[in-house]
């Protein structure tokens, strides 16, 4: 597939339906280097997952029994708020591990909700078969090239933003954002994927070759919590990614709570996630070698405001 | 004064020691036009009153006692950081409607506190008097020409970014930051004038034709509520000011409310104002006019992560 011109297309496509989310450069985070940042959690329902939702609605021929998507919650809150705003019915299902603030969201947007016990492997079941029992179009939260396609334009819009950066520093559930990124970039800057040691679905494909199931928990896990990696991030990751490194719990908290203490950004695990790797020493870039983290969600539990 | 040639050379005096705070422009909080926001928050210690601390210390010859100032949080904290990354002491003066948050961030700095019982003009009271026992130079919250000209490398900052807006609203309290906005922009842009009806110092003074005292309180009070406004903001509101406004407190927590909800921008009651005018109706765009917001605080009580 040509990703380049299928996130190009996504871009077009998507555009005046997502926020071109801010970017800047700090120092701080008790580094000796400066890192670029891309404030992604500001886009619609705080996570990047409004991109790959947009595009795959807008590119799609809907039947009229809508759309159902599985989700540890953030994929599901922007599937319905994108078939929301394009007047699309929505059936969303996730695990009940998503946490109460992601269910609130969701059901927010008015769509149809059902909440799953267990993981988000649960929901994505459950999701299957309301889709083949009611006709409705399915959703993939990661694992499929509109999705792909979608989440990649966050990696495009960074660069027309001005990204110096030699080496990107993702985040990886189920592989969504950063096959987005690989798509994009293509080996053009270094890609490096952080997971929690709670939750590496990518880290144990690239050990075993092949896609494999892992145990998922951590505080990361209703939104890092892929059970499976995705295959068109798997054969991407194959093709162009820097490195692959996991951060303990510990070092996700410390990290979110920096983002707040220094920036004022309140993020998820998940969000925070990505740059726990530079604090915590598990990318350690090389003297000179310029780095950027995307903030990729804010789906906070509990809720700031109650 | 040269407003321009004050902020230009502040500018460059701060550089590298401030953050080049994000942009972004959005449609929502059920508005029918786009907005524009700086999001001044990010800035070292939640608030844009580095600006003004970086550059007083910078271009004053402090004394060996170091400095003092007198705060309702946001400035003392400013003060004691960057006196911190100076290596300049400092003794911060903050009244008790402050809240925990703040002092805790003034704390955290190592500069000494003195907690002082009412409010924001009971600890200028103080701090005074430790001026001239000390020796300390006082770094003043707004009635400055240094914290002015600091606070208007902001307004700077975001024209050199790209800003687009005819009119852009500001929050005000002793009025350091709209001052220095309308010494830089000097009737460029519309500047918009936007305070609590229950902290509204510059609104009381561009009514009486002067600078008078007033009572405050409300949800924004330990940021917005000073008992008069600034002279130099006063003079240059009579020159350049194109409204000035009054929002409601419960305007003010819907706009925060918003802010967090549609972006997750968790901001505290002042870095909300702006926005409130907006979706509260104090200040209606004419059919085409494009607006800007600056979003200039989020030290919030209580502190999210405990």
């Amino acid at each position: 597939m040509d990703w380049q011109a299928e996130i190009e297309a996504a871009r077009t496509r998507i555009a005046g339906h997502v926020v071109e989310t801010p970017v800047l450069t700090v120092k701080g985070f008790g580094l000796s280097y400066p890192v670029e940042m891309k404030l992604e959690q500001v886009q619609h329902t705080g996570s990047f997952k409004a991109r790959g939702a947009f595009n795959t609605l807008l590119s799609s021929q809907v039947p009229e029994g809508g759309v159902v998507a599985a989700s540890g919650g953030n994929h599901g809150a922007a599937v319905a708020y994108a078939a929301a705003s394009l007047g699309i019915p929505a059936h969303i299902f996730v695990p009940e591990m998503a946490g109460a603030a992601k269910i609130a969201l969701i059901r927010s947007t008015g769509a149809d909700l059902t909440v799953v016990p267990g993981e988000y492997a649960n929901a994505l079941e459950a999701a299957r078969a309301h889709e083949a029992a009611s006709g409705a179009m399915q959703v993939h939260a990661y694992d499929a090239p509109g999705t792909v396609a979608g989440q990649g334009t966050c990696a495009a819009e960074w660069e027309a933003q001005g990204l110096l950066a030699d080496t990107v520093l993702i985040a990886v559930g189920g592989g969504g954002l950063i096959a987005g990124a690989l798509g994009w970039l293509a080996g053009a800057r270094k890609v490096v994927a952080v997971e929690p040691e709670t939750s590496c679905a990518l880290h144990a494909a690239l050990g075993a070759g092949a896609p494999v199931d892992v145990e998922v928990s951590g505080i990361a896990a209703n939104a890092l919590g892929a059970r499976r990696i995705g295959q068109i991030c798997f054969d991407l990751a194959q093709a162009h990614l820097g490195a692959s490194v996991l951060v303990p719990d510990a070092a996700i908290r410390t990290a979110q709570e920096a983002l707040w203490r220094e920036r004022r950004q309140l993020v998820e695990p998940a969000g925070a996630t990505a740059l726990a790797a530079l604090m915590c020493g598990a990318y350690r870039p090389e003297p000179g070698e310029r780095v950027a983290v995307l903030v990729c969600g804010a789906n906070v539990v509990p809720d700031p405001l109650g």
